[in-house]
């Protein structure tokens, strides 16, 4: 596919000729409010960028997989769980999900999180937490009081 | 190679663990005022993501090469040649480069221009117009206006 040479944010980071897709088909996992936009897809990179926008009160899902993230906030601020650690992020952060970590995103009150993540345009699908999962993340305080599944 | 999970953005467009380096060997090709930040180089996913900063005045080469870039703009605003036009690009809009594509990227007066760039990890080296292409350029007014070389 050949992408137009120049394709402008629109107001509210919404882009010419990028449709925001659903994040996910609704009951496939638990997720709130979070939009999709694949700004770089079917290139000749073998990598997609995507960009991911969490209203307040959303959070994207709690899952893990063989692929990683290379992600750079580009909106607004929230925290993250990577692994067995909370995170506070804000604009223009790097965060790295590497292989098979523990990861979700949530906007900080009040305000919208948009990132942009970078993936191999071949990857696994992600795995949801096992209740044993469940158990031992929440083992740690600060992770139990973050998450949302 | 492990990256730290986050590595915040700190002033300036600098960022925690990246070294600002050379955009290019001194000599090796035309270029003026330009630095380049490896924000994800050694990843699982066979990209990867720079950010180029090019200071007021300054330009990158004028090149082109078998690999793609998919640009986003970080900051600032400029304007690209991108094949045989010259396009206006301002904050978070998205730049398609085509596969042996001339191109070259300049600030608007008086500001910096930084934008992300995904490539493939493994690429091949850029070209230099030769005479003859850079004739060929300089045909459109508004490209000879346009090129540093």
């Amino acid at each position: 596919m050949t992408l137009k040479p120049v394709r402008r944010m629109q107001a509210n980071h919404q882009w010419e000729a990028v449709t925001p897709l659903h994040y996910k088909e609704e009951g496939s996992a638990p997720f709130k409010d979070v939009s999709r936009h694949v700004l770089f897809g079917d290139t000749h990179i073998g990598a997609e960028l995507r960009y991911f926008e969490v209203s307040a009160g959303g959070y994207t899902t709690l899952e893990r997989h063989e692929h990683a993230h290379a992600v750079l906030i580009l909106r607004g601020a929230g925290r993250v769980l990577i692994g067995d650690e909370v995170h506070e992020v804000a604009c223009n952060d790097l965060v790295s999900i590497a292989p098979m970590t523990w990861h979700q995103f949530r906007p900080a009150d009040g305000v919208v999180l948009g990132f942009l993540c970078m993936v191999n345009q071949s990857r696994d699908r992600p795995q949801l937490p096992h209740s044993s999962d469940l158990e031992r993340l929440r083992a740690t305080p600060a992770i139990s009081e973050f998450i949302r599944v």
